[in-house]
């Protein structure tokens, strides 16, 4: 046991590992060139095999070693995860959906390169301080999609239509994408819908600011 | 009257009233679906009425116990508002438009969930440092509008026909949206309206750069 | 001369002064309403005339109490020259363009309103610390736009036709204005136009950022 | 030699150079103008050979003095490899990709003029404090592009057809052009599809976002 864990934690085999990986993502973004899928589809589908053997044996042999320490760790949960997805549509590889979901797997960089597993530290970290603006502007999202659906739904049932309809719409609406034309389209019939979307804007603006704001401020306090 | 505090005050009975502000937020989701609301439209309307209720009482209860307090704390006069334009369309139900309000109850959430009454809490502190500068952006909003009214107007109707359809489509060119089909629409005609358009984009990008400064700022001094 | 010195910095005349600027501003405003231009057209322009006649007897009076002090004050400058612009519509009336600057007229709130100028004093001082990062933004832009003309000049002339119509198309990209089907309209006939774009994009991007980099770090030394 | 480093130190030289510069980036911009390239087309070619050949003289001149010192600066690489790029096209115009990238010996300004100079290497520092969140980011485009491949090539070729076709469709999802629109086409055909770009365009925001952060606090620790 002793020596596996050696294994495991030797720099070699961590570098071995991200080399597995990033064959794996190049290997799978060859896929979807049709020409080279169907030139050395079998090559590819062999090395993705090899991949997912890898990453079954490497799992393995760390539960082997941290038994119940292991799903203490978040990271060892979320490599855990990643290769059970991955291992789901090798057997049942009628889904598609599941087969595209293979790609999943080249996200275990995140838990193997030191750096990017400290950026994401950091990112999750930022989140609690994020919380209550991201409830806020999820409030005021609902509360404008069922006004929006109950208002604009008949003018504009493309846009609002339906309350999940007005939520995308919305948010898109928030993201500045292509507003102007969606507000005009039910101006056209509400003159004074310019109200509620400028009133929505700036709402959303004026969170995101502040949003903004809390994480600079939280930065800081680090 | 202090047992009414009391209730008033007890940890459960404020879950107790987030719960049913939930329950009519989603009433009021559930009534946008056509079909749910034509099988359980009675259902959700007799819940509506509940929540409505619920609040009255807890809102007669507060001024009870508060009187001539009461109307001090802005967050009981938001309570207050709330409640009164939610109960307008119950008696008024002809006016669709009112009745759409009554999901603004949602809202209520922002002064009973303490977390999200700091949020907006903070918000509001911030606005003031704001003041200066939203005043600024809308002079420049506002002398752009006459101008391109004036100068535009004709060329392109629909865009700057009159000072209010002026004052919507410099709004969205604030935030960036779609502004160089606008401006070239315009320059087709008058090809020095570049000049307009690039500086009100530059000024308005300037001014809002330096309103996140100054949050930014105010932030830290916090 | 010691008592027009008192008037002029008279509390009341300073908010008289605000009171014309802002029924100027609404006169203009409602002269772009073609319906109330027709009825009130003669004492709307009345009213406008009136108010250039107190601008300039205050701005006289200025001068004869300030003599060779008054064009040190940038803001005495900045009055003078918007009075000044004021004055040649009025007598060659025939020009609707000037016409139309009357309204920047209204821009005199900023030299009166404290609040106002000091919003603009500051902004005005963070030029010099974001001077370079203009610069480079600029030269970035002239690179791209001579590149952009010579190569899908003859692809896309509607975009790239003219060195200054690549200029206004690059400017509209850098605010991520459509850019999307901007690139896709050349890359029809340059496929590796992608290149260009992203690298112009990310560059822009990368600039900015350092740009409010710049901003909140001299903000924070003051 | 000694000589010859003086004349090169010497600010009147400086300030040739940058003349030189800005000659040769005018004469590049007026080519671009056909009425102006037939007229004068000799005159601008001579002007462009002349900047050309100065600056050959001056990197040759800067090589004799620094001798093995010269590669070191990277400034001194820069400029020898914006001359040779230059250099290139002189000899072998008949390719109009290389003739354009003349333009790019504009650039030697950032080389000479110390401000620009100072924040060019003020945004290169700032890169290494980036990188992770730069590998983060495009992993994470990356996985997106193989799976919105896999998913979405049939339904929408021209978004999602191939591997690089999605690259740039995402790569503008992320900048937020159009990306509704987008999300619209896919959604007809597949209307879960609004999770996938909800996902992404939020991965994406707040990854962003503390980019901004790292970059704000890297630019605070100086
Ligand atoms: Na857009
Ligand atoms: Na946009």
């Amino acid at each position: 046991r002793e020596r596996t864990r050696a294994v495991l934690a030797h720099r070699n085999f961590q570098r071995f590992i991200v080399g597995v990986i990033l064959v794996n993502a190049a290997v799978l973004g060859l896929e979807t060139f049709p020409a080279v899928a169907a030139r050395h589809g079998a090559l590819l589908s062999a090395l993705d095999r090899l991949a997912l053997a890898i990453f079954v044996v490497e799992l393995t042999a760390k539960v082997y070693v941290e038994r119940s320490r292991f799903p203490r760790d978040p990271w060892n949960v979320f490599d855990a995860v990643i290769v059970l997805v991955a291992l789901a549509p090798a057997t049942a590889s009628s889904l598609s959906v599941l087969r595209s979901l293979r790609i999943l797997r080249v996200l275990r960089l995140l838990s193997v390169v030191p750096s990017l597993r400290k950026v994401v530290s950091a990112l999750l970290r930022a989140m609690p301080g994020m919380s209550s603006i991201v409830v806020l502007l999820s409030l005021v999202l609902y509360v404008a999609a069922v006004l929006a659906t109950k208002l604009y739904g008949q003018t504009a049932p493309e846009r609002f239509g339906s309350l999940p309809t007005s939520l995308f719409t919305l948010f898109q609406t928030m993201t500045g994408d292509d507003w102007g034309n969606i507000a005009r389209e039910v101006m056209e019939v509400h003159p004074s819908a310019w109200i509620f979307f400028t009133i929505f804007i700036l709402l959303c603006t004026f969170v995101v600011l502040n949003l903004f704001m809390a994480v600079v401020v939280s930065a800081m306090d680090e």
